[in-house]
């Protein structure tokens, strides 16, 4: 791998997503995206006394079922990076103390997942065969950590967004079939001073359009080169700003968005 | 970078630590390595209205200072890791957005610092001229969080440990006159079971010495080899347990701690 540009890094040998694996809560079951997720629970406890149980669980089958899906054996897993929202990253080291494999915690809040991405890939190409990467989050558990809890019955702002209840698993290796991570754009932290936590998408959106910019500054792309750009969920608030931004900087770097 | 037995890379081209900084709180200053810190604090809170804030303060001016010791601009480091034992690594996050530095949070517990000396040498030896690793963590805000708030005054069992307070970071190169990072054992999750939050060296004991035996099988090493072997603070009653399991481990793989 090299890097080009400031931030980012152009695999020789791009690393290959070998299969992934989620398992959603009951509200991501009735979405749109519904009919991509391997499995969709009923309720949010499933089995389990308490969201936070519950996520640990989540977590741990998606993980196994990833591995499981690959056809590897999770004895030929050489890395996991994993992290979740709640304090000391408690759902994905409790989940995952079983999995014998080694372990980074990784915490980037809603950039988790792709963190984990990025650090499986680099360990990837430099000496692993494969690795594992996933993420969690639950919407009771985060909003009793964040907000309020769910019991106090309070209501929610026109800004607040849905923290998903589900987790994602992927396992990544030196060869197969793609899709290909080809490159990988590391973000700073951009805080605009957005102190209202029932407004993550103001929050993140200014870092969203930072790395996007900069990604299509480093490969010297287009963003009409890609099918699709996708972000965190930066909701419907964090969106119109991540467009409106976008457009003010369109002049100085030339871009569609 | 290549692997060589079951969890250990060795770096064909070891990163070195071209530059280190710490700064530690009171007690710290009053301990046998007060000497090797760069900056010894004379209160817990250092002019700051809280000891969150106090100890983002710590990591971001410790950082400042490896960085202004490396005599390297903040420009040419490359990538920062860096990590805390708050909730959402506040200490780290707000302590470094000012930084300007692709920044990926890691989270390890007492391992948090020692994976970001990992993750900087990977990148570094990967594809980066320099990265940085910080971690931080404070007794009040570690004491408030874990246990009980310090104005409660609760008296504290024999086996409780003192959390530092206190920021270390490290500048990691490419090239340099070292020390020089050479090999990494990445841990596994060992939980036996330990669930006091005063025990914190009964709880990772096992562990140390878990990745500590895979780190001599893997190189082939013996503990004779080393002047030094330090793992993250067991404590009295963790370092007796440690060298108890190592004693017991001995027959099998022939080690002497």
């Amino acid at each position: 791998m090299k890097k080009i540009g400031k931030q980012t890094i152009k695999f020789d040998c791009p690393p290959s997503i070998s299969e992934v694996a989620s398992i959603v809560g009951p509200k991501e079951s009735k979405g749109p995206l519904a009919k991509y997720f391997d499995e969709c629970l009923d309720d949010e406890f499933w089995g389990e006394k308490s969201w936070e149980k519950s996520e640990s669980k989540i977590i741990k089958e998606t993980v196994n079922m990833a591995i499981s899906k690959s056809g590897f054996s999770s004895n030929s897993i050489e890395y996991c990076f994993a992290g979740d929202l709640l304090n000391q990253c408690i759902s994905s080291s409790f989940g995952l103390r079983g999995l014998n494999i080694p372990f980074l915690g990784i915490f980037g809040a809603c950039s988790t997942f792709v963190e984990g991405l990025s650090l499986s890939a680099i360990m990837t190409e430099s000496c692993a065969e494969h690795t594992l990467c996933a993420a969690s989050s639950h919407f009771c558990s985060a909003e009793k950590q964040f907000r309020f809890p769910l019991e106090l019955g309070n209501q929610r702002p026109p800004t607040s967004q849905w923290t998903v209840t589900g987790a994602g698993a992927a396992v990544i290796s030196k060869s197969g079939n793609g899709p290909y991570i080809t490159h990988i754009t590391t973000g700073k932290i951009v805080d605009m001073g957005i102190k209202d936590a029932n407004n993550m998408g103001a929050a993140m959106a200014p870092a969203a359009l930072d790395t996007l910019i900069c990604h299509l500054k480093d490969t010297g792309r287009n963003p009409n080169y890609y099918d699709a750009i996708i972000t965190g969920d930066l909701g419907y608030v964090g969106k119109d700003i991540l467009t409106e931004l976008a457009q003010k900087e369109r002049i100085q770097y030339k871009i569609c968005l």
